[in-house]
């Protein structure tokens, strides 16, 4: 057995569907953002302006969030030094799961060390809990959510995605009395598009089935709080359990679900993921609990991120570039191949000193390759000016079409 | 469906078994630890003495570690802002990773949010790489390399616990052609008791097998730079995949594994808990490679955990309490029931503010119960004669076997 070949070959692949990673190396500088550093691989460095970064609302250099940690790292040190039983349990992480479960108007939440293994460990524990469980999960839920669905044997179901009527199909062809759940997301981060709550609550209310949604990508953005989209629509108490992230629009780091006590309690004793590893820092829950509070009130950030998007999207549209619209903080212009991508991207960081990845299959369908731009409060007109400018420039020196590629 | 009446099932058969987990929490104050303030559910405060932490050398409050955190803050803020690929790589990440690589002696290390989701992804992707592997897994190794090879359907053995006849049965009745990997641990950490490395390694060689080890309870504290048992033995070169952790010895948070650059750069380009995910902060990832490059030369702290916990070990012996001794730098002191454990538990922390956690089903067979004791360098002779005290006073208040219950 050749191993190394067998790595290469597993390599060789990538590059040949010209979807091979490549991570940029970029240093940020607290205040500046989204100016950051871009450590070029022959040793040089290049000032880059980040539109890519998930850090919705430039929360990550917040000094609320900042100075938080700073204590904390004063107070109590770096590591928890334990799991949440063993001696990783401290008054950081349970004023957290407290302001948590408050956003969210749920009687608990329960910290993990991101939203990944949130979903994968919640999801993979409740069939443990719920003998003969099916789960309804949408076709385009995230990875985590795929992994946690897949594990364990429990029957699944995959809707269509956002296509309640296929999902009230599968709902009818079960046996009424099984335990069901339906899993999904408010906001699918690659389109942008909204998932129909309502509709889905309606459907779980009717056929008894409990409700997980994945607001990654919404809290902190939407809702007077800041709670999600199920909080801005009024639906949040209809929802079983929220998953939700520290790591994106808090700036910071880890990631939880929202329930009943009883939920939680179940979740907490039962999935290895949460019970088999170290908790968070101190200081990284002490700096998302920050966040958190502050952005429950900081309503102008929220609106100005909004603003900043309608912006950024009125203007591609205005030139024809082929942008994904769905009224969500996201903005996906599609280039249609991993190729192109790569080099539009590639041109953009070299040329323009504008950093924005290209996303590939499997992250999203083959043909639809795309740049995903995430304009924010911290991006001004100038920067906002140079990436419409570039991008104009760019696809009509690559002769790339306009408007009719969009979906 | 009742989920909420199935949900109280769930967590009454725990407290039927008397192993539904309470948490306590713990506030440690930086400089003073291993003291710490329990802080009580009825919102009192008791000072406390933590041993059963995973902190292992006091790292997590040393002077280069909290520096280099706080400097990370300043220098470029609280999150990452983003997964490996989409605009979370920084130089922290990088010098944690070239790090790590150095310490092992390997081509390339990779990062993931934790040791348990290193385990987890990686396990999880090699059937991905090598179509066809069978993984050969100690009965022992941790949850997170048990559900890392669970998943994705690929071939699995478990051998008896540190059994290499039986894993040499296990390897001579598989097809000699298949791709094979062996897992296992360095220090399995209920029992403290070693993996038996190079008759691993010999049996690898024979049947042309990649080797796996879990190290996450020896790094920083074995071998001449705190790369592990496997360096300690000079038997690092032998091993393929080395897994270790950021969240113990090293006192911060995260996990690794440490390979060819080859094997690296293909987990990171299949696992999905690896590519979906957020990388750790800046700040966090300082931290962690401070500690590493401190560890890497001060033996002196090695050195004092090793004498510390020989003395504790020696001074319950010498009272016939019937504590496991394989060498190493943990001490598990059997109680044999989850009852009499609890309570033993509760009286040292209420009663002598000794604070160590019941282990219990699943974590350890039934019947074995246990408190694991963590001493470390920075419990002094006094904490550690408090201790000694306290245990051999209630052994005889509780009337509890000596000697002959030690495995």
């Amino acid at each position: 057995m050749n191993y190394d070949a067998a790595l290469a070959t597993a390599i060789d692949r990538l590059h040949a569907e010209d979807r091979y990673r490549t991570f940029i190396d970029i240093e940020r500088t607290r205040g500046q953002y989204p100016h950051a550093v871009w450590n070029k691989p022959d040793g040089s460095t290049q000032q880059v302006t980040v539109w890519c970064g998930n850090d919705y609302l430039g929360m990550g250099q917040h000094p609320v969030v900042l100075s938080a940690m700073h204590e904390a790292l004063d107070a109590t040190g770096a590591g928890s030094g334990g799991t949440r039983n063993i001696s990783g349990t401290t008054v950081y992480h349970k004023r957290l799961e407290a302001e948590l479960a408050d956003l969210h108007r749920k009687e608990a939440a329960l910290l993990f060390t991101s939203a990944y293994i949130a979903n994968d460990a919640t999801l993979s524990t409740l069939p443990k809990l719920f003998p003969g469980l099916i789960i309804y999960s949408d076709a385009l839920n995230h990875a985590s959510m795929i992994e946690g669905v897949r594990r364990n044997g429990g029957a699944k179901r995959i809707f269509r995605h956002n296509d309640v009527t296929h999902l009230r199909e599968l709902l009818a062809a079960d046996d009424p009395a099984a335990p069901k759940l339906i899993a999904f997301e408010s906001i699918y981060s690659m389109d942008g598009d909204f998932g129909p709550i309502a509709e889905i609550c309606d459907l779980a209310q009717e056929f008894d089935a409990l409700t997980y949604i994945d607001e990654v990508h919404a809290v902190g953005m939407y809702g007077p709080r800041g709670a999600g989209v199920a909080e801005r629509d009024g639906l949040m108490g209809r929802i079983d359990i929220i998953n939700g992230t520290l790591a994106k629009a808090y700036g910071v780091m880890g990631g939880y679900i929202a329930a009943s006590a009883r939920m939680c309690d179940a979740v907490r004793s039962y999935a290895p993921g949460f019970i088999f590893t170290t908790s968070i820092p101190p200081a990284v829950a002490a700096g998302a609990a920050a966040s958190v509070r502050h952005l429950k009130t900081d309503q102008g950030l929220r609106d100005a991120q909004q603003t900043q998007a309608a912006i950024l999207k009125t203007r591609l549209k205005g030139m024809g570039l082929p942008i994904i619209d769905h009224g969500s903080h996201i903005v996906p212009l599609i280039v249609g191949d991993p190729k192109h991508t790569k080099k539009l991207s590639d041109m953009l960081l070299q040329d323009f000193g504008i950093y924005v990845q290209p996303i590939n299959y499997p992250t999203v369908p083959r043909g639809t390759e795309r740049l995903r731009f995430t304009p924010s409060p911290v991006h001004g007109p100038r920067e906002m000016d140079t990436l419409v400018r570039a991008l104009d420039g760019l696809w009509s020196h690559c002769a790339l079409n306009r408007a009719d590629l969009a979906g």
